[in-house]
């Protein structure tokens, strides 16, 4: 069995960013806290913790950090111990386009029903890669894209998020001859290098083969929308996002008529505590009421 | 002196995320492509690419591949070569903040002034942490906080932001007992954990040495907006993102006439291509309207 009292320290460490100030808050002193992580190291054989400043965790750390949280949380459910249930960390991957749009009023809803202060800490993932997140432990929940649950774990379909192929007046104007049969030539938004809604919109949309050709790597949701506004490109943006500058004018489409539906899914642990119990409801909620029904 | 030939197939492979799409763009074999990887690395010593799927460049590859775009735009400074001149791509850092609102708008006008194709590479790093990325020779400009030039570096201060501390009205109202004295009581927003804006602003504005209590981690600044809107904390904010959610409310200050200006500044080399320049200049343009004097 691990010794959570080391665990303790790890975790304080690395939420406090550094030592003296996770002393500080677990009343010890700066010396028993180096003593207990380096214990902990030589337990697992492994280093848990980079001595850099504010000290990082390793991987292995992380996950021992993200399994201390869920051992927390279930005992917060016996309801046995004060401290335990008063403040809680639920460390989630989204990705980014949920956090710019509906999920924050779902994340918001768990607080005022549990009676429990939550930490969130929150983990920007493109729509496919956070799953891997979860597998390696390092995240109690993950929403994105995959239907496909983890090991262990259990999936919720969400809905759709419609993504529109928006750019300015200005670039539509000045691509017009572009449209729609060489629109790979027009400038291209792309969140990341996982990011493939765009050639996805081009080829299942377009039925076009070719890769964009010039493209510029934005990886931030707002901003993209105002990559897209300034007239550098077009980019596959949530109608959620952007319903004041559809109606404006400021955003149109590249092709009317034509998008993407992109099905979102929560991902949890099937052994969930009540807390992450609670906020799966309140997603699931929030999704039926901003998403479109897949 | 470097093999740009075997230095142009790693770039290659890194911007088209894979050895078969290199290979086509280059008009060479798949094999061809492995094997000039594989040369580079015998030459170097270390593996400069991770065989994932996309392939990753390592750090060693980063920095290779950032010097190679800056030796490409050194060429296209000489008018020499039309194919090198054609297309560039310019990778930087940037504050979230600065990407999320003014930035775009000075990326816009270096394409239409150059008669150049831009292909920006955005990295979004934290007020403070960019600069970290240029030492290391991973991007050729960086937006951040911080005044004093890298080696070989030169610096152009561009004004400040203003950041507000911002809550929705409901928060402010169900924390009004602990408005000024006891703000570190309220719930607070924090970008990531080397994000000290909400600390600093406790302290210097309103002498408050405590540490907020509850902290909620959002990467991402149309996020960190969205999480304040739905009452999950107080941030600090940039006014420029949020003028239409101060104007109708949405938003408030948790203490109106209280908040930080933080400056901007702009780190280039001083060896800078024609293109970097332009792109320098455009930014200084685009911050004298958007920012405040510092």
């Amino acid at each position: 069995m691990i010794d959570y009292r080391l665990l303790q320290a790890l975790v304080a460490v690395v939420q406090q960013g550094g030592f003296e100030r996770a002393a500080r808050q677990l009343h010890l002193t700066q010396s028993a806290i180096s003593q207990r992580i380096r214990q902990l190291e030589e337990q697992l054989g492994q280093p848990v913790l980079l001595r850099s400043t504010p000290p990082e965790p390793t991987a292995l750390g992380l996950r021992l950090c993200n399994h201390f949280q869920q051992v927390r949380q279930l005992e917060a459910g016996l309801g046995l111990d004060a401290e335990a249930s008063a403040q809680q960390v639920i460390r989630l991957t989204t990705n980014a386009d949920s956090l710019a749009t509906w999920l924050p009023a779902a994340l918001a809803e768990v607080e005022s029903e549990s009676g429990i202060q939550v930490q969130y800490e929150l983990v920007v993932e493109d729509q496919d890669v956070g799953l891997r997140r979860m597998k390696r432990g390092e995240v109690m929940a993950c929403l994105c894209s995959s239907a496909q649950p983890v090991n262990g774990g259990k999936v919720a379909a969400l809905g759709s998020m419609r993504y529109r192929a928006l750019l300015s007046p200005g670039l539509r104007q000045a691509s017009a001859a572009l449209i729609p049969d060489a629109v790979h030539q027009i400038p291209c938004l792309v969140f990341n290098r996982d990011d493939r809604l765009q050639h996805r919109f081009l080829k299942e949309q377009l039925g076009l083969e070719q890769e964009p050709q010039q493209i510029h790597l934005c990886p931030s949701s707002e901003g993209f929308v105002q990559m897209a506004r300034a007239g550098l490109g077009f980019g596959m943006v949530p109608e959620l996002q952007v319903q004041a500058l559809l109606a404006s004018g400021a955003l149109v489409d590249l092709i009317p008529g034509r998008w993407l539906d992109i099905p979102l899914y929560w991902h949890c642990w099937q052994t969930e505590s009540p807390l992450l119990a609670l906020l799966r409801q309140a997603v699931i909620r929030q999704a039926a009421t901003s998403l479109s029904s897949a």
